[in-house]
């Protein structure tokens, strides 16, 4: 009988959305006729842009047509996107190659895959709270121990963001070789400014670390001073990858469309020393193990480059951003303290009569009918706060402000 | 600085099809005008079946509409399309349940995957020739030692089939725990008996092992005894693994979408003999390392299902199958002897006057212009064959068989 993985057993019962699914399940059990308003998983509502949709009926037409039928593409993406992605970045001052742009299947994926190319003794960071993800597939590797009682891991290294440091994430205070940073951030949409993430950067210089940067909200940034790629720090080339998406601005999550940047100049080591580098890894693991992005889905990646694309993503992201000032305000009126939603789809509140985070989950579904992520799903240090997404329709939105405004003020 | 997965380091240059593109490259600077026919990498030329184009643009407007737009979809795929690959086992009276279906978006993924819930101490039992994926994969995973002269890695188990054993794989002489089967056979065209494949699930059944089918080829079966699925086998699933593909006969290598079937049955085991379903942690590496299929790619394959989708579908074998009848006929008629492609779209021959796989390839490209997929590429067994891929419009089949006459009868 073949050996499993033991690693994966460690994991810790469920991944926060499935906990949630069967808790709203039971409640419908109870409450049959209850109109639920889903404000939990990160999932846009609005349809694909016009000019998405229409990029990707051509590309449909053209893989039934013999002459332009296209079988496997390269692994890494087909030219045309990542040129146009290279020209986003190009538009804010960023040069770079477009062999340094690996096109996939999402962030979540990669996100984990990228922990393949590492060995399993580097030691890790992670802020608390946190995109679970990282986490799990850090534990799935084989890089931690058992957790406790709290649900940290033996041999991560939590870093935490709580009202009390402003949602500054702390620099290290020892030495660690692989730094997972989000930002705007998720779960708490709060914003890192250009000097904290210079002293990051500063930090993984000194310490020859690798910054792994989860920028899969960057669209939702307002604030002119914050900075939308980890390559606007002067340095971070050479010590940071870069996560992006089209799912939370472009719409995405059911179409499936990402990319990361690797810089060809990114070193790791091996145990003796030698340098070796990431990007060649990256690039093997690539062609072996993923097979490219659908050439109909990439057409419609690109579509979202275009003007016509950008207007309509643009109009999106304001929409959401429009929807989480309702929640903030809502919130605030009803006495509640928050943070985030400025600069980010995601809300983040304190719980009231500090109620624990699963405590106000079960509350705001049995008083609300509202569903929202418990902030302690998401670490140790989240605790006694609470998510709520503001990707949704208005009108849903408006009545979950009504409903708290009811029940909560 | 990240200390690096080291294994990578023992990968060997360049996985096949790069070094037969840069190959093909050098030969195009000497002779820029040749008309070069590309019978090498399997990949497929008709377009997308006109059922399956119809359905991704239903499923393009549908996420171009408020009402109709899916975000995340399930992780292991949406039950419509889990549901017709039920049926479509269930045509040939195999019974699964949806849930035992995890759709992905390949089956070069999910092979390599799997391996990510496996420990890394199993010892691994491949046929040699065999597709590179399955050996690279276990290499980066840290499970076998270094190469040696011929190329074989030392800790995995090779399987020699070549036509001494008429490319029947000999079951191992000793305990394995993971087999790796892909019939019909990627690289050399050939099939399992009925006969052959049960005493296959018997070894796996008597030394606990569990076998990875790839059925990826499975639609080009066309002899009533070959099974087109382990699971035809008494006894399979407990210790069978398979994985299929729309690739090859939807035309999806430019679309992806691929399935694995776990059955809920199949056990591995820890170190400490406890036993645990194999489906539960691919069910858990699904959920965090994966996000599903993009719902119209998921829409199209389901429509492979359709009557429409089964009936165009047939076409193109068919249509492919004649292309491998005729290179077949065209090489014996060179004097050549040939192996495979009644029943799969490889066809697997003998070099002529002892020429090695390399040199063939050289002197195929040299004097027709033609490339092919040097055997030694897939293995140490495979030096001394050649492949060349049925997949191509008939003009170039056509034209092939005719230089082919020309230059080595």
């Amino acid at each position: 009988m073949a050996h499993i993985n033991e690693h994966y057993l460690k994991l810790q019962a469920g991944y926060l959305f499935p906990e949630i699914a069967r808790r709203v399940a039971e409640f419908g059990k109870t409450q049959p006729d209850a109109d639920i308003i889903r404000l939990g998983i990160g999932d846009v509502t609005c349809p694909l842009p016009a000019a998405i949709v229409q990029a990707m009926h051509c590309a449909v037409d053209e893989m039934g047509d013999e002459d332009n039928f296209r079988g496997y593409g390269p692994e890494q993406g087909y030219p045309f996107l990542r040129q146009a992605i290279c020209g986003a970045y190009a538009d804010r001052g960023l040069e770079m190659d477009t062999d340094e742009i690996f096109v996939s299947d999402g962030s979540k994926c990669d996100t984990g895959n990228i922990l393949d190319i590492l060995s399993d003794d580097n030691v890790v960071a992670i802020l608390d709270p946190v995109y679970p993800v990282y986490v799990d597939t850090n534990v799935m590797a084989g890089r931690t121990g058992s957790a406790d009682a709290n649900g940290r891991y033996a041999g991560l290294l939590y870093l935490p963001i709580t009202a009390e440091n402003g949602f500054v994430a702390p620099l290290p205070d020892r030495h660690v070789d692989v730094i997972y940073l989000c930002y705007p951030n998720n779960p708490t949409g709060t914003v890192v400014s250009r000097e904290r993430l210079a002293a990051w950067v500063d930090y993984a210089r000194e310490h020859q670390a690798l910054i792994l940067f989860d920028a899969a909200y960057e669209a939702y940034i307002r604030d002119d001073d914050i900075p939308h790629s980890i390559y606007e720090i002067e340095g971070a080339r050479e010590v940071a990858i870069e996560f992006r998406s089209f799912s939370k601005d472009a719409g995405f999550t059911g179409t499936r469309c990402a990319w990361t940047v690797v810089p060809r100049v990114v070193q790791g080591r091996t145990a003796d020393e030698r340098r070796v580098a990431v990007h060649d890894l990256w690039a093997r693991r690539h062609a072996t193990r993923f097979n490219g992005v659908s050439y109909v889905v990439q057409r419609g990646a690109a579509a979202a480059f275009s003007p016509e694309g950008k207007q309509q993503i643009a109009e999106r992201v304001q929409f959401y951003l429009g929807n989480a000032d309702l929640l903030r305000a809502g919130l605030q009126r009803a006495g509640i303290t928050v943070y985030g939603g400025r600069n980010a789809p995601y809300v983040w509140l304190k719980t009231p009569r500090s109620l624990s985070s699963w405590a106000f989950f079960d509350h705001l579904l049995q008083t609300c009918h509202l569903v929202g992520t418990p902030g302690s799903g998401f670490g140790a240090s989240g605790e006694g706060y609470f998510r709520l997404s503001a990707f949704n329709h208005r009108d849903r939105i408006d009545e979950a402000v009504r409903r708290m405004a009811a029940a909560l003020a």
